[in-house]
């Protein structure tokens, strides 16, 4: 308030200009919203006439199409436009997720018959829900349900097999000879050659193997990915895959055996490094809490996800720890890997690490530059949100 | 267009049906751009008001009164209100950034002499900018200025050590003989107790320990952390750390012990562990790229977090890595504790794995709840914008 007296009189004390002031913002913000919520009729406009005729929901050139006029107009104005861009694309979002509930309802083959085995697990029950969301007919067979196995397999169009890892083949054989011989059979399961090899032994239709890459709690399947080896009759499942990329998943395709390489590095891997990282902190007694305010933003984000793996279901990482013997083995290997680095600490030799720091560099090109940007993201958002 | 016979024949088609629900939206849009930059307006009046009178910039209570403002409006006209949120605190984000420009010029002791030592290096170079920006007379010595040190200490009231780690010992012993009695000295370097111990057994005045956990690369130091550690006269050098404050930091104290126990984890651990897991990538020749493709966003997140380390600075790293004998015993215990993980994939033992997760998740304690929330909300970020 010092400066109070430099003040022309007529402009009342600082915290009256600051109400003031405060007013108009809040008076803006109110007008925001209420624009927002005549966004929303419209939106919901678009959606019903989209349902109605069949259009997709995405426009991907529509959407980068908004966010160049809305940039533009905010830097003609002299707002940053990076700012702008980041609301719009959180208004998009929000307008795609929402035509999404409208349209998706109709499916890509309603009244078809699903069956889904493990249907009361995690994603038997997810998938359930969005089958009856999108019309279907959505049976449960779990396992105590297989004295009615023959009225729960008559007329199905898929039966779905969402069991553990290590029970797919042997459910797959049991449901086989139960499938109407154009029923598509097709399974959820993290590895892709064993139960792909039981489901074509088993079954003389239509098969295809698939593998979510998301968990039960996801609240939606906007730009998830599901990875797809193809078995047999790929035609008759097509629908199948077109009702995933209706609900929003974008489908890669790959063998059953390049599939299970690569989930050993991307899933046994990184949640076994993962837990012993999360062992050794544990044996060292190391205090999270104080650590954590004296962390920087990236290692808040490592920790994390270290967090992250011990606060979910042991059993799931067991069975995609221990799912093969060619796992183990990866596994071994990389432990052994590691006692390479012993000797270069022993030694302390700075320019042995930055050589081999380099090489490694080199090796991953430009993905390095991606990183740094997604990470630079990510560790912006985490410090101004939380 | 199969279903248009069943429109009312003054509809029109789909298309211009879309077509004019999209210019709709367009104007809405146009509408919530025009109403950003009145905001924006209003926002660059109070932070004069704010500045001309020395107001926080920071008012929580007002963000979160606002948030709840913007929620009850959404919800009662049948919007997310999580939606609002997040476009609300993007806004006040934006805003709060805009005032800091403004209001953070004026300097907690403007006109203060300050000298950076290592002032054309990457963290020297950041902290001149800054305290110029804020009205301080800044001086540079580098390595080749030695030869102007009187001229460069005369009269200086902070001397800031911005060195690589192995020389911030000998710096201090260097510049200490020349520094006026009462000028503060600090340190921004990334261990705490022997630059300490050299600035308070080299200088009788004011000393001070720093840490910026952010690197030369952040754009704001908007609610990035200052680990601070004391030494000695800490009266004298409050005004350092209340400039700190007003660019935005947040403070945190410890001893210079307990910073270089916890920053062997946070940083050396952290980076070691991260580093072997991108030489195992490179050794087994992983496909980087058709990896992404087929990864969740948790993984690609963890791949992200590699990538990002092997795109930055190698010395910075081993510096890091190397710094001090216990942190190489650190390192190698970590490897040799590894090991014991053998036998139990040796032993395919899946129960000794569960019993071992649920010890360690048991210790984490609710910071696996908070762990959950973060990485899903990041994950959601990751999934949604690019």
């Amino acid at each position: 308030m010092n400066n109070q007296e430099t003040e022309p009189a007529s402009a009342g004390s600082p915290n009256d200009k600051m109400e003031e002031l405060r007013r108009q913002i809040d008076a803006i913000d109110k007008q925001l919203v209420d624009l927002l919520v005549q966004r929303q009729q419209v939106i919901e406009r678009v959606a019903e006439v989209k349902k109605k005729h069949d259009l997709p929901v995405f426009h991907p050139a529509r959407e980068e199409y908004l966010i160049s006029a809305r940039r533009s107009q905010a830097t003609a104005a002299g707002l940053d436009p990076d700012y702008v861009e980041d609301l719009s694309r959180t208004m998009l979002r929000n307008s795609r997720l929402g035509q999404l509930d409208t349209v998706s309802s109709a499916g890509a083959k309603p009244g078809a018959r699903v069956l889904i085995l493990g249907g009361r697990g995690g994603m038997g029950r997810f998938f359930s829900r969005w089958f009856q969301h999108s019309d279907y007919e959505v049976r449960i067979l779990d396992r105590d349900d297989w004295d009615q196995v023959e009225s729960l397999t008559a007329g199905i169009d898929l039966c779905l097999l969402a069991v553990p890892i290590d029970l797919t083949a042997a459910v797959a054989a049991r449901i086989a000879p139960h499938l109407p011989r154009e029923c598509v059979l097709a399974d959820v399961t993290s590895l892709k050659a064993e139960p792909l090899k039981a489901m074509l032994g088993n079954h003389a239709g239509p098969v295809v193997g698939l593998h979510p890459l998301f968990g039960p709690s996801t609240k939606t399947m906007d730009r998830q990915i599901v990875v797809v080896s193809p078995g047999r009759d790929p035609e008759k499942s097509q629908w199948l895959l077109d009702q995933l990329t209706i609900w929003g998943n974008i489908l890669v395709q790959t063998t059953p055996e390049e599939h299970d390489d690569i989930m050993g590095i991307v899933q046994a891997l990184r949640h076994f490094a993962t837990f012993t990282f999360g062992q050794f902190l544990h044996a060292r007694k190391v205090p999270i809490l104080r650590t954590l305010e004296l962390s920087s933003p990236i290692y808040r984000l490592e920790l994390v996800m270290v967090g992250r793996l011990f606060a979910q279901d042991p059993s799931l990482y067991a069975e995609i720890i221990f799912a093969t013997p060619e796992r183990l083995a990866l596994l071994k290997d990389y432990i052994q890997s590691l006692t390479q680095n012993l000797d270069l600490l022993q030694r302390v030799d700075k320019t042995e690490f930055t050589n081999r720091f380099r090489e490694i560099s080199a090796w991953f090109g430009p993905f390095g530059e991606q990183a740094m940007r997604e990470s630079t993201f990510l560790v912006d958002k985490l410090v101004h949100r939380f």
